[in-house]
């Protein structure tokens, strides 16, 4: 699993298509992974097709991936089928509920990443979507998803045709506590974003933004607060409309 | 990477330590995992004191690995340090809702599942709680997790002193689905469950509890509607007062 050191996220793809022997493959081992009570609490939705991509496009802000990879994949927490099952088999399922997405939501996560890292081991280039949880209910409409099915990652999966440099990591000490969390001091803060902040690239960033500090960049323009409220009450609404806040 | 193909969850463990030089680079290495805008929205907290061991216990219902590996690790979505970060950098962060909760909560369990691979790959055996989600306020004591941080799972890892047997997989025709979800009818989901329902172990489970299927087992004993919803409202309740839904 060496190709974890070198990996980065890649935008880009060559016209090469993705076997479907090869997806099948990885797919079917990512399901290794360990899930609740072995239950597999989750679904992936292969899209190739062209207008289906289209479709997609604009709950990923219109990211120009989405159309260009061969394959996008959608990972669901999907506890619509073990509720399937057990109305087939005379049990009373009793998964409409947070903690029930929640547990689906971990098992698809999961897979998702170990899925990510056979993908990169074969040499694939992969970009992870956030955008899923801004406008979930978009993605549940194009992809026909029923009630108890949730996606919860995108992921836009070719051959790689561009090697963006590597990106930067916070030292290990900013994220790894001993025994009991350590609040960061001032100092810390200092200490653990130091290299962040004196890339070259996020200088610029902060310049032509016009702002002060690169922490700006993302409060005021990338994530802000506006914006994550409005989007909560969105994905709220949107579980809810898949049955999982009743 | 092939490990991922005969991985099986490990509950015991020989009485080898954990180099904390390994440990730190499994860790270091994880964190080579994409993240959202690349903040790393996630801490690790490493257990190997016998006390604290022994305070986390019960939250996960007194499963004995807890106290038997030479390492737990407790995983949380973290929007603290980034929240701490703009706060020393004159910048205003909005990250005490919902899409934040689940945005950092899909960071820290990717990284978790590049751990659990990186880990399994160096020969560890590991076992991932779901209990973490069940009874997450005493683990917030017992770690001393402060607001904004909040924990999404659980490993017990240590150097494996059993070989179960692998565990079954539902096919790829059961979660993976061409273009739109297509919902399983009766006849599918006895095709889809047919391997799991045969397996020795798993009647003699239902035999033993009585019951008349093997659903029944999860809907009646594992996951009931009744534990789901009171454990719904923990769950939210945490949340509330870690601060990610204000």
């Amino acid at each position: 699993m060496n190709t974890i050191l070198s990996r980065r996220t890649i935008r880009q793809y060559s016209g090469r298509d993705i076997e479907p022997a090869l997806l099948e493959r990885l797919l079917r081992q990512a399901a290794r992974t360990q899930t609740m009570g072995n239950l597999q609490l989750y679904s992936v939705v292969v899209t190739r097709d062209a207008q289906r991509k289209a479709a997609l496009s604009p709950a990923h802000f219109n990211q120009p991936m989405v159309v260009q990879a061969p394959v996008v994949l959608t990972i669901c927490a999907d506890f619509r089928r073990t509720t399937s099952w057990a109305l087939c088999r005379k049990a009373d399922p009793g998964y409409d509920n947070f903690l029930s997405f929640l547990n689906a939501a971990t098992d698809a996560l999961l897979f998702t990443q170990t899925f990510c890292n056979l993908a990169e081991e074969e040499g694939l280039g992969l970009c992870y979507l956030g955008t899923t949880l801004y406008q979930p209910q978009p993605i549940i409409d194009a992809l026909q998803l029923p009630r108890l099915v949730f996606p919860v990652a995108t992921l836009t999966v070719g051959w790689p045709a561009e090697e963006p440099p590597l990106s930067d990591r916070l030292p290990l000490e900013a994220f790894v506590h001993d025994e009991t969390y350590k609040d960061p001091s001032p100092a810390d803060i200092d200490r653990f974003y130091a290299e962040k902040e004196a890339l070259e690239a996020n200088r610029e960033f902060v310049r032509i933004n016009k702002k002060e500090t690169l922490a700006q960049i993302f409060t005021d323009i990338r994530y802000t607060r506006k914006d994550n409220e409005a989007l909560s009450t969105t994905l709220l609404d949107a579980l809810r409309h898949q049955g999982f806040l009743s």
